[in-house]
Order: C-alpha cells, then sequence, then structure tokens
C-alpha cells in the first residue's frame, strides 16, 4: 500500500480530477479494460496522473471487485523459453503496451496438466484476455478453461472456428518461393529438401504435433510450378530434423545419387545454409551453378556469403495482429493470414544454359 | 469454482488424506511455498491426489488468505521477446516445475515505468518470488519494490552485495579461448575482434547500459596471454553492432591494413561469422590459413564449416541455478560464477611455419 507523505491513501478521484477525466474514465484507464475504447492520450494522461500522484491500487483486491486486472497471459508451448519465435512476444508486448495493459508470458513445454494448471491459475486471477500461441504453426485443441476469458490463437489454428486466429500464410510463400525462381528463368532441375519421414514432425520436442507449415509450402510451390506448366524435380527428406547438419546431409546424398539441382527451395534456414555448405564442398557455386531460396528469415539466413533469399516468418506482426484481435471483440471471429515477406537476397541468378 | 458431480466443492481436507499427508503439507505443496521443504515425490503425490478429486483453489482469495501464490515471475528487459537468451527461461522453468511452482514471464523492453508497473503488480498479487534478468550480463539496479518478495538476480549483478546473483564466468571463458590458441600452438599473430567505439554498448537497443562481457573477456585472454608471456597483436573495433556484417567489415578493414593474423578471437558468434566470411573472401582458409575462436556457442556458431569453436553462454545452467537460489533462501546471499565450456569445432588448427 503505497502511501503518500501525509500518510494518507491516494484515492482514484484525485487521479481523476488531476487528469481532468471522470472517475470512470480514470477506472478504465488504469484497469486498462480491454472492451473500452478510451484514446491512447487520455490513457497516458491518466497514468502519469496516478503515477505524480503514487497512486497505487491493490491490484488482488480490485480484482476481486472488478475481474479486471489490467493483463493479457501469452500461453504457449515454448514460446518465450526457445529462441524461435520471440518476435511474436514482442509485437503482442508492444501492441497491448500502447493500450496500457501488461502482457504476462507463460511457456508449459507442451506439458497438458501444466497447460492446465497455468490456465487455472489464470482465469482464477481474472486475467483479461489469453494469447494461446505455439512456437511453430499447428493445430491445437486449447483447453476448455481458456474459454472463460477473451482468446486469440497465435501462430496456431483450432477446429473450432469460433475462436479467432492469427497464423503466416504458408500456401502463398510456397508461391512466392517458386515464383522468384521461376522470374530468374528457372523452369527445371527445381528440388526441394527437407520433407520428413513418416512419423516425424520436425524436431524431438514436439510431441506427437504436426506442423502445417510443411505441407502448406509444398501445396504453394507445386501450384505455382503448375501454373508455369513444369513441376519440381524432386523431394529430398532430411534424416530426422530440419538442422544445419540435417539438411547438409539431405543434400549430399541428392548430390551423390547423380542428380544436378539448378535450384534448392529449402524448407527452412537451417536446412538452407546446410544445403550451402554441402554445395560449397562439391565445389558448386551458390547462386552461379546453383540458386538457394528458404523459409524463415531468421539470423541464419544471415550466416551464408551471399545472404539467404528467405521467406520471413512474419512474427512480430502475428503478435501484433493477435493483440488487435483481442483488443477489438466487437469485430467478431477472425481468421487472419499474414504475408511472409522476402528477406535477404544473392542466392538465387540466372541459370546457365 | 469446479464442482464435482455431486455438485459440493472437494476441500483441502480430502486432498489431504488421499495423499495421506497432513492438511498443512497438503496446503504447502498446493501453494508451493518456497520456504517449505516437501520433497518432490510427496508434491507430486498432493497434486495427483488434488487432480483424482477435481480439487481447484479459488486463487485470488486463497492469495488474499496465505499471501503465497505458487508463482514466480522472471522479470527482464527482453529475455522473453528476442531471441538471444531464452534458455534461461528454460532452466529456470523446469527447476521451479520440480517445485511445484508455476513461473510468468514479463519483458520490460528496459522501460523504467513499464517495469515499475510490472513490478507493483506481481508485488500486489503477492507473487511468491522474483527473478530479474537481463538478457545479456550487466549491472542493474533492482526498483524498491522487486525487494518485497524473495529475489535472486539472473545474468546480472547489482551494486548491492546483498542480493544474490548468477552470471557466466566470462574472464575464466576469456582465458581458456586464449588457452585454446596456445595448446595448438600460437604463440604470436592473435587479434581479438570486437571491440566498441567509445560510446557504443554493442546494441542499439540497449540503451546506455554497458555489458560486463567485452571487458571481462579481454581481461581474461589478456592474463592468459600474458602468462605464456606474449599479448594480443592488437584489437579490431567493430563499426557498430556485433553483427555477421560489422564482424565481417572489421576483419575486411584489419587485412586491408597489411595484418596477417593467424587466430583471431571473436567477441561473438555473429563477429566470427563475419570474419569467416571476410577471410574467405581474402582467400584464407579457416583453421589452415587463420584459426578462429568466439563467444556465445548459439545456433550461428553451427552456420560455418567447419563449425566455430565457441564458449557457451550456459544459459540454461544459469536460469536452473538462479531458481535454485530462489527456492534456498535460508542459504543466506550467493554470488555465483557458471562456466562457460567449449563448444562446436574446427576452426583452431596448429599454425603453419
Amino acid at each position: 500500500m503505497t502511501e503518500r507523505s501525509s500518510g494518507r491513501r491516494v484515492t482514484l478521484t484525485e487521479v481523476a480530477e488531476r487528469a481532468g477525466v471522470s472517475r470512470s474514465a480514470a477506472s478504465f484507464a488504469l484497469n486498462g479494460r480491454l472492451d473500452q475504447r478510451l484514446s491512447v492520450e487520455t490513457m497516458a494522461r491518466v497514468r502519469r496522473a496516478a503515477d505524480e500522484l503514487g497512486y497505487r491500487a491493490n491490484v488482488t483486491a480490485k480484482t476481486l471487485r472488478t475481474g479486471r486486472s489490467g493483463t493479457v497471459a501469452l500461453v504457449s508451448d515454448f514460446v518465450s523459453s526457445t529462441s524461435f519465435a520471440n518476435s511474436m512476444v514482442r509485437g503482442a508486448l508492444e501492441r497491448l503496451r500502447e493500450a496500457g495493459l501488461l502482457l504476462f508470458t507463460v511457456d508449459t513445454q507442451g506439458d497438458a496438466e501444466m497447460e492446465r494448471r497455468f490456465l487455472d491459475d489464470l482465469v482464477a486471477r481474472d486475467i483479461d484476455g489469453i494469447l494461446y500461441a505455439s512456437m511453430f504453426t499447428r493445430r491445437v485443441m486449447p483447453p476448455a478453461s481458456a474459454r472463460h476469458t477473451a482468446l486469440v490463437l497465435m501462430n496456431c489454428e483450432a477446429d473450432d472456428a469460433a475462436i479467432s486466429s492469427v497464423v503466416p500464410d504458408e500456401r502463398a510463400a510456397g508461391a512466392t518461393a517458386a515464383r522468384l525462381l521461376q522470374e530468374a528463368g528457372h523452369d527445371r532441375d527445381i528440388w526441394f529438401v527437407g520433407t520428413l519421414a513418416p512419423g516425424r514432425t520436425g524436431g524431438s520436442a514436439w510431441h506427437e504435433w504436426g506442423p502445417v507449415a510443411l505441407p502448406r509450402r509444398l501445396e504453394g510451390i507445386r501450384a505455382q510450378l503448375a501454373a508455369a506448366g513444369t513441376q519440381l524435380a524432386g523431394e529430398v527428406a532430411v534424416d530426422d530434423d530440419w538442422t544445419v547438419h540435417d539438411g547438409r546431409h539431405a543434400a549430399e546424398r541428392l548430390l551423390a545419387s547423380g542428380a544436378r539441382p539448378r535450384a534448392v527451395i529449402c524448407v527452412n534456414d537451417a536446412v538452407g545454409v546446410g544445403v550451402f555448405q554441402a554445395l560449397r564442398r562439391a565445389g558448386l557455386r551458390v547462386p552461379d551453378d546453383v540458386s538457394l531460396v528458404s523459409f524463415d528469415g531468421g539470423v541464419l539466413a544471415e550466416a551464408t556469403d551471399p545472404q539467404l533469399v528467405s521467406l520471413r516468418l512474419p512474427q512480430a506482426e502475428i503478435g501484433r495482429r493477435a493483440a488487435d484481435l483481442l483488443l477489438s471483440p466487437d469485430e467478431g471471429t477472425r481468421h487472419e493470414l499474414v504475408e511472409m515477406p522476402v528477406s535477404g537476397g544473392g542466392t538465387i541468378a540466372t541459370p546457365r544454359a
């Protein structure tokens, strides 16, 4: 309980007076209510007044009274505890911050029991909304308790179409990868590296989850090539996972088979780096002899020289859009696809005659 | 309020009876009290009994009553919303999970006002403990409100020696980097790439924070070389940041100056990848012509061929140890250094005569 030097506790009415707003507007601003539409300026003015006066609510007591806590939770499998999709947290954090809301992040490590405990705890704490996220794009079944509050799916989709979701547009990205090669003049000997052996999901920690990125990227690639009257020369599976090592080994097997690719589309950047290394070891130059394009657009895409052309996962945008949907419940259920833009450059060239 | 089919709410006493423990032990287990030492097996048995019976506490009401919420918060600048130090979250999460505690993560983006709001909110919610973390190792001044609960610094240190902290042993890692080169026979023409121009801190988002990794790594390197009667041939600053691009440019400037390094110690993996690219562009082979060693041991260290030798930041271990300290307040204040192990391999060779 913060007190002023007088020993008397500052009241909400005093904050409202100083900010020149009604008491209820001050309450809305300080509670960060999702269903209110105070301007950013008004929210900021109220918060400044509260800070200047040293106003501090007892959050637990306030929560019991109002059922509003001014906080949103991002509940995911591995988003905040691994290095892959953290920009989603940043995007959501920044958008919610603009609206005066705090974001708590929890990782369940894919443990259903842990997820249930977290959600029970959050719902019992009267959290204002939940962003339910996955590290990689997949179908999910959010537990019933997550429905007790505003809910938006971030980088995942549910069978229940009534839940809003935001995912990357993987099909369009697949088509773009193929189109970039076509525009450079590639019309044959285009290979795909990174399919998975039956039962594999592209990551040892991912339980039995099936990532949707792979089939959608392939679908986009195939459709784009077919529209130009061509097709993939073939698809190469990785031994186990989408890593640099497995990508290199897959490309080594491809070259050992006698195939002479003119272009390779790689399932992700790590596989792209591995394919790059295998080509170089075989004395082939990128992009003069073989063009390369991958997906993710992460830090690994910068590690090759020249830099990998990659379709970037728009994680910050996904986080931002998911927070937007949570802040706009009146807009109803939405299923949004976010464009994957082209990043990097230097690994695509016109094939030699 | 979860109810059984009978419509009657399950009591704590029933949970205790089913688990074969006292009511207070059941309460401790379900509240995840930090100062109690129930065995992991007992905690698990109580939780299983609670699950089987469908016991669920009203967390907000419980918090008001007991002042214990069974939750710990990891409060940081950028740890969960960027891709650099997430393994710290994983390490802490796994250790706390073993103790039956939930971990909430919040990123303040280095904003003091946001940090104050988060901490006020957390303290008002009677959080059991705070892991105060930084994305890169630096000195911090935790706000006063963080002191109202158990507090351990993770990957950062405070001037106030009364606060426990866990950081990587950067000096020892610097010494190890130099020793690895010495053991391969390097005794001259060893350069360091990655010092910072005055006023630079190694990252545009890092406000005015001074990272402590750079001076400590250099201190360890210099001491190890001096013990063998030698010293660095020179130090090269990066233009702006510790990136692949800036590392490459720094190495290009070094080579253009006429210097002929036989070994380069790089401040981090990104700079190491950039130096690797510059050497290759200049027709120099790694490690035959020039040996390379870097720090971080992250995903980028796998992107060169051969793989970079790198002193790995022990993030998961730091997270785990910080959680350990939080769980063991009776051990008093501790300042722990965690070893940075050697990772990768292939970029160090005996220099040619």
